[in-house]
């Protein structure tokens, strides 16, 4: 792609270098900007800066916040004695939508996936043991995607975990609500099956 | 979608405001930009402003440039009597890549589009008759999209320049090459038929 000028030809390679963005997708981007006014792309740019340099993690839980603490935990109607173990704020974020959860996160900042060259050093284990070491933690609820790297960070955190007086969870697997059986892989519906729950316990709510 | 920091949901509010970016696709992208470094960030952000302000449209053919007068317009090597009048610079990259036109460009800044709002006093036309007029264009070749707004502009140009003595031509519609006919349309099956070249000329160089 021979780009007219050097200013663009920048402009590009620093959108393409977002992920899923390809050279084309961010020339097309980028000449949109050019079309924009220049407050505009004035405050477009300065957006991601002042994010970059304002956001900071929750000393407790690694959520981001703009204050020491996030507004969760310094939230005193929310129970400090139940955590939710998470990947990250995405996810964090997909679960306070549900609306069906009212104690604290601890966000780890990844799973462990060797392929990616993450271990547990990586991520944010060592300070979830002390959580639990120090007595406050009742429950730890681990709600990370339900793939190979999900269990095996599951079954890492489990272990470390197996010796302290803290009840150790994981969030349900099953059929989808609103799907239809015949649809649902093999080893979801055996799982569910598995898993059978008491009739009064399965009403959505 | 709750966001649970105000600087967070001010970058996804302006990374949403890209074409074909959606909020979820935003976040993805903020947070990727979160865990970057700072200069990182900065070289990121200062890009697009610094695009927005340096880049600017040759008095000549509207193209983009640094300079008054583009790469294009100023090469001594070029042909000024033969303009090729594109949409936009994405077009005139794209036919720049084929190295099969050594003439100069006029770059419209758009089609003429009803439903979008563009008349065609909104398009850089008057300055492109004034190069008809003045004589020193021999042909102009229009290398509009073969949509129903690029044949609109077509023959909106093609009345103006009527009266003067510039031969105005298309790009050739017909069936790509490396195409097979079966799964070619009616519309331009029918054109190549019609428009049919002798045998010499049909071989690509």
């Amino acid at each position: 792609m021979n780009i007219p000028s050097k200013l663009i030809e920048q402009a590009v390679e620093q959108m393409s270098s977002l992920p899923g963005i390809g050279k084309k997708t961010a020339l097309r981007l980028v000449l949109h900007l050019l079309n924009q006014d220049a407050d505009k792309v004035a405050a477009f740019s300065n957006s991601f800066r002042q994010m970059r340099n304002g956001v900071l993690h929750c000393k407790q839980c690694h959520n981001v916040t703009e204050q020491e603490v996030c507004e969760i935990c310094s939230n005193p109607e929310r129970d400090a004695s139940t955590l939710c173990v998470v990947e990250d704020i995405r996810a964090l974020m997909a679960i306070e939508a549900t609306w069906q959860f009212k104690g604290h996160y601890h966000v780890l900042g990844g799973i462990i996936s060797p392929m990616d060259g993450v271990g547990p050093d990586d991520l944010n284990i060592d300070q979830l043991i002390k959580k639990a070491e120090n007595g406050t933690t009742k429950e730890i609820i681990l709600a990370l995607s339900t793939t190979m790297e999900g269990d095996t960070t599951n079954f890492y955190i489990f272990r470390k975990l197996q010796d302290f007086p803290v009840h150790v969870s994981t969030i349900a697997k099953g059929i989808s609500v609103g799907n239809e059986l015949e649809y649902a892989d093999e080893v979801t519906l055996g799982r569910s099956i598995l898993n059978r729950l008491p009739y009064e316990n399965s009403l959505v709510k």
